[in-house]
């Protein structure tokens, strides 16, 4: 991604084409509201045609207002405050308000959401498991506004430069810890399978599996949705069975917080009668009962990484790499142990 | 506190006064950093000393950015996600960005991070758990951008429109369930002594025992700091004494966490040897073993609340109540149960 080329079509030249004025051009540049459906789709096409691109100024206080978009997918998620803290660690230094909001979620339709984000003019934007359109990534681009995507998902959209986190290595890594442990029966219990995440998760599972020569029955490879129910419905499902695991990598700390109730509710003791590992070391982890063995994303580090990354593209300084990802860490605590000799 | 007072005043004759020219005085209005300290201090005392106040335009949309500020004093707190829901679900909807920071915080001087604030001109600040000194009282409404606070702390500052909860009512709920329950021994950990909150909750757990006559020792009362640390710390303590209470109000669901924690280390089962009520009902307590009795603070629609309050002053329109206190609920889960009979 390019934010500095220098504009070959002039607004006039659009204006001229589309037979409009040159302030209604403008208009539609800047997300105002006060032009109509039909006219602004064709301003759109023909800015898009003719690959227009705002003019940058010198430097980036110039040109647009002091703030950074953070945009989620639902940030009720309960990593969201790991990556706020991680991008207000940088933008507070530089002076930059946050402003945060949610795209697709409850409260307002994308393309209002989008023209929002064009009218306050942002430095850059930081997408959160968001999915911007071909579309409205054309009209970001087109109005010189950089992006990064911090990819909790593990889908990095092509092109766009993105900061994620080693999702195989973590799966392997869980699993085995568990392994090595003793344990032969492991259950996953994984995210939806529309996120990437989820299948490079159980990916590194199998590999860790496969690597230690223990078949993966297909019984207890489960997908959940990475919430407190997920792992719940799953765990008392496993856990039920006559031939339950021994262990489960239940895909994230929420769902091992269901695991860990599932295996409650049948009477089980962690981690005498069953191991749980989970994902994310979000802070509350470490004070719950008992401690939870987890693999450390670093969501914190993530967001600070890709809130430089949006800093400097707005400098115009192109990252060498569009894709970075940084590393996951396990947490060994005392949800985990040797398996139950009589199992 | 009136936002629509017409400017008796003009820029012109401040600058007058001052012996600088209209823009300076123009810009020290809108938080340019562009003016001498010594300058702007001068221009700072005369717009006081005549009560300045900016002129609005007709709606709060010709003369204001489309944003809130949303400030927390530290926005790592186990509650924010809650506050920022709840000012998201009003400000989403009215197409406003919420742009999140903190004060007083970790990362920017209260100074730098106000002038930013004057200069991006919101609609309106919400302030959470913040203290604006008097001067920077006076700056917001020299230049009439409306503020609420949402005082999770009890504190309401004199004069400022305030969103809160019935703390007292809270103590006062949580004790008199144990009471009810038939413990006789039961101590309290509340936050720190310097927050407002953590003494009404104290009184409301007073009241309950005297109401009950049960006699209040001050062994059992206590003060941490609302995080997980200080439920752990004084939980062992009070559960290591010969004469251990057979309850514990909390005084926050994460310090209900630490005291869990404490009781495991030393072999109490939770609820059989000892009931625990903590404070807030975050999202995440009702999923851990046991699911923890609480008492709900409405967070989300006391941010909620506020968000409406600021909007309606940035419309001019003065709330009948300048204090707005909601309704606390007692949320019996498993943590609670009569005491044990042989203590």
């Amino acid at each position: 991604m390019t934010t500095t080329g220098s504009p070959r079509t002039t607004i006039a030249a659009i204006a001229a084409e589309v037979g409009v004025s040159v302030p209604t051009v403008s208009k539609v540049l800047n997300g105002r509201r006060d032009v109509a459906p039909d006219t602004r789709a064709r301003v759109e096409a023909t800015i898009a045609k003719h690959g227009y691109r705002a003019r940058r100024g010198g430097s980036r206080s110039e040109t647009r207002s002091r703030l950074l978009d953070l945009v989620f997918h639902d940030h009720g998620a309960p990593w969201a405050v790991e990556i706020i803290r991680g991008v207000e660690a940088v933008a507070g230094p530089a002076r930059l308000g946050v402003v945060l909001s949610e795209l697709g979620g409850r409260h307002r339709p994308p393309q209002e959401w989008f023209d929002d984000v064009l009218a306050r003019r942002p430095l850059g934007v930081i997408l959160v498991l968001s999915d911007l359109d071909a579309g409205q990534r054309r009209q970001l681009e087109t109005r010189s506004i950089p992006f990064v995507v911090v990819d909790t998902a593990g889908e990095p959209p092509p092109g766009v430069p993105t900061v994620g986190s080693a999702n195989w290595n973590g799966g392997l890594a869980a699993t085995r810890h568990l392994v090595e442990l003793g344990h032969r029966r492991i259950a996953v219990i994984s995210g939806p399978t529309d996120v990437l995440c989820s299948r490079a998760r159980i990916d590194g599972y199998r590999s860790a599996l496969d690597q230690a020569g223990i078949p993966v029955d297909p019984a207890l490879v489960r997908n959940g949705d990475f919430f407190v129910e997920g792992g719940y419905r799953h765990g008392l499902d496993l856990l039920s069975r006559p031939d339950r695991p021994t262990a489960i990598f239940a895909g994230s700390d929420f769902q091992a917080l269901g695991v860990l109730r599932a295996a409650r509710e049948l009477g089980l003791r962690i981690p005498q009668d069953l191991s749980v590992v989970g994902y994310d070391d979000l802070p509350i982890v470490s004070w719950i009962g008992p401690p939870l063995t987890t693999v450390r994303q670093p969501l914190y580090e993530m967001a600070g990484t890709a809130a430089r990354m949006v800093l400097d593209l707005a400098d115009g300084i192109v990252p060498d790499n569009q894709r970075i990802d940084l590393a996951i860490e396990l947490v060994v605590r005392e949800s985990t142990a040797p398996p139950p000799p009589t199992l």
